[in-house]
């Protein structure tokens, strides 16, 4: 049974859940799902409906939007693979585990191609069928290897780019194309640790858990909204090295549900912040 | 600003999300929060609704009852702390927990008394004002002891009664007086390890992580339905009596977290399930 | 620099942490880390030590007999890749996991041969350049079975065989030929849940958390030494199915942690429990 | 059976475990436990051993410093309740969770006092028997408010002072009368949101875990030596008021295991880490 899912964002007034299930009801739609979210710090309202049923797509977006606030944000998603680009500099984790869900048709995604400034996980993109991209970014300007990443990523028309462990830092100018649409896995339980050599730094700082961040992209490096983190204990024992070994089982996981959150339209992101409905 | 929690559970059909919202519309109450769950396999729905507001009741209730179908059962429930009696043997850490949550204002709850067949809590209890009830099960039977339990307990007209490492079983004719509304904290993570000695169970299996069930109580020990588990890790170096000092913290966490989801309204039973909109 | 380990499990007495040292450092060896435990119920000593220095192994062996009590276990390590086979049926996650592990240079060990009873995993295999065997158990004895499996294992020499989801009960004689060298990743937090169908029993129970056990197999099925367990939450919302998925990923971890375990010489086993020096 | 515990560090060497089990070996002692461990970045060696029997501790220690190298830090600790005193502001729960262990003989400790700049947790403490010293720090020097706080606690005599919640920063002068002395629960996992309202930054960073930090005090606050961290998830419908409820939890299971581990003689400082023999 194929389902729809409707996802809106508006300001808060009362009558909002009464007034969309009504139009749902109207269009003799079947809720399979419902969730919704108050932030009342904001007066913002968030939901989600999964429902089954045919219908007439423009008449009920139509009638929506009369019925709701004008900033409504309204959005409708229809079952269907998304296109992604994932971009990864040399560790495989995160790669390898995102190729074989996709292989065993535990994403709901097309990789469209994989785009590294490294060459050692081309053999292993390639086992899986799907197009590797080397883009070296030696001796020449950021501007001009994003341009190529660009060129490359154009005709895949992806929804989403994942950032599995890709360790360039990307400019505000093509982050900005890609609005809440790239994924970065951060090796650190953010806001500890920002920026370069996390483990390196928790060894430093003597912690006792470390953990992996996966958070939408902005223009401020590892300060976009979060979508998924989890832990993992460490012990005097563990140096940089073994805690970049034990915190790669974490990254991987947490990319993954990540993404599975992204993908089966389950993340809103406001003021820097995300409500999941999972 | 003080609010109302309705709890409705009833058989699915499309349209009860509307139809609820409608009538909570009507009566010109403002929607706090809501969540809804349908149990596919059974076709069977819950909604927790939170409403701000004032309003008449019993044409609420009737206008619910219209409007639903027969079987639907409607609570509504009314910001109050209810009476608990609590259950001990001899171990403090569950007890103190819960006397301190009160004693402090975070349980929202009256403990109207602690009965225990062991004296040696009896001290704690009254440094925090609660009666103390010393019932001794030697030398009579358990239908004599029961009835004097109920004896105690009945002046109280406890909505829940907390059994905090009581460590006596409890008849079915006890039971069935209050039922889903006795609490257990059992000192293993269920379905492992029923019944006695669960730490000795779990050294005598080897398990490298062990846990804490809350649960409602039914005819069948350790069987009801599961609110909340919680666990930790041990190793090679826990004996039994290591495991039963670790997971202490973990019993009295667990056991006051579900007292919290049960005293305010998130807790549907179905099943020998629970549903839980936390 | 090449290091050696040094396994040593016997009856406890005083000074046997002395006289063991003491052999290392008249054998000019350098410990480089040094972990004991003694269970004090039994009375029983276990030591496992990594040094490095080039030495006289015959002499260093003949040393220890000869101090030791006859009883004594012990093992030298010499750090080398142990032969492996893994056992499949048909789902990925777990191969997959261990396939790239090896594949990265991440596992102590070589894939010999993948074994399954089924077809689907063999493309994946072979991706990896090893060895896949079909061995169908349609129509045919578990004896007959087992003896086209044995043919296929013997000349791999493995030390231990995985058995990374593989769905089929293993006669007691095939498992007396592996004593603690057959590991199993059982999906349910043993012992909770033995036999088939474990989320399906989780969900029929309402457990509020699930979780995976690997472990070595001994004759009686799911009950031999617990190497590594691990955990997850799960909800109202998780049917059976929900929570095999989320569960997989707790299960690959779970298993490659315990191989990396065995494979580090950091189990022992006794009394069908571990002693682990993590 | 009383045993005692010998910790030694020192600069790493071949030989070590062998020199000082020999020594306990002549000194006719049992050992219990032993636990080492080398820093391999700076060739530092641990060692702690439980032991039994009884001894000349005079010329055992003469032995020891004899034996080790002259920068080797020795220390011997027998088995007794250690003095402390507990500093707290507001809040109830970390206090009254050391309360309720010593009071039924959980803690190695004898509390000697509880000293606040509020009086709302007099009450509680008095239940207890135990002084409590309400210092106001309105209107005067922290010089002058320190002063007072060191008077009363001169005559306890306290090994550890232990920050239950306590809301004020400590001088630089204070704080180096009791070097790796005073262990401070911090409401975050640090070094995420040091400084305060970490549960108010959390919210506002949108993080999806929170966790509490117990740790040495040294001289820059919240960067001392970390004892033991914890964690649990939150999610977007929890506002800084509900993490900081939740958190609780966290904080007094935190500080109690800190304060454990270090009681039974479990934690080395070195580099502003720590070394936990668990």
């Amino acid at each position: 049974m194929s389902s729809t899912t409707l996802l809106i964002q508006c300001a808060d007034r009362p009558g909002l859940i009464y007034l969309i299930t009504g139009i749902i009801y109207r269009h003799k739609l079947n809720i399979i799902s419902n969730s919704e979210f108050v932030e009342h710090t904001l007066d913002y309202f968030f939901m989600r409906t999964e429902f089954s049923g045919t219908f007439d797509e423009g008449q009920f977006i139509e009638d929506l939007k009369t019925a709701l606030p004008p900033d409504a944000q309204i959005r409708l998603s229809i079952p269907r693979k998304r296109n992604i680009c994932i971009l990864v500099t040399r560790e495989y984790h995160c790669l390898s585990d995102l190729l074989l869900r996709h292989s065993f048709q535990e994403l709901d995604a097309n990789i469209r191609c994989v785009i590294s400034n490294h060459q050692n996980l081309e053999d292993l993109t390639r086992k899986f069928d799907i197009p590797y991209h080397y883009v070296p970014h030696e001796q020449r300007t950021r501007e001009d290897h994003e341009a190529e990443l660009l060129q490359l990523i154009a005709p895949c028309q992806p929804e989403f780019l994942v950032l599995a462990k890709y360790m360039r830092i990307l400019s505000p100018d093509f982050i900005h194309r890609f609005p809440n649409r790239i994924i970065n896995i951060h090796h650190s339980f953010l806001p500890a640790f920002v920026g370069a050599s996390p483990y390196a730094q928790a060894y430093e700082r003597g912690v006792k858990i470390i953990g992996a961040t996966a958070h939408f992209v902005n223009a401020n490096l590892d300060e976009g909204p979060i979508i998924a983190q989890s832990v993992i204990p460490v012990a005097h024992t563990h140096h940089a090295k073994e805690m970049a070994q034990a915190g790669r089982d974490v990254e991987k996981i947490v990319l993954a549900r990540s993404l599975k959150l992204v993908l089966s339209d389950r993340v809103f992101v406001y003021n820097n912040r995300t409500v999941i409905f999972d």
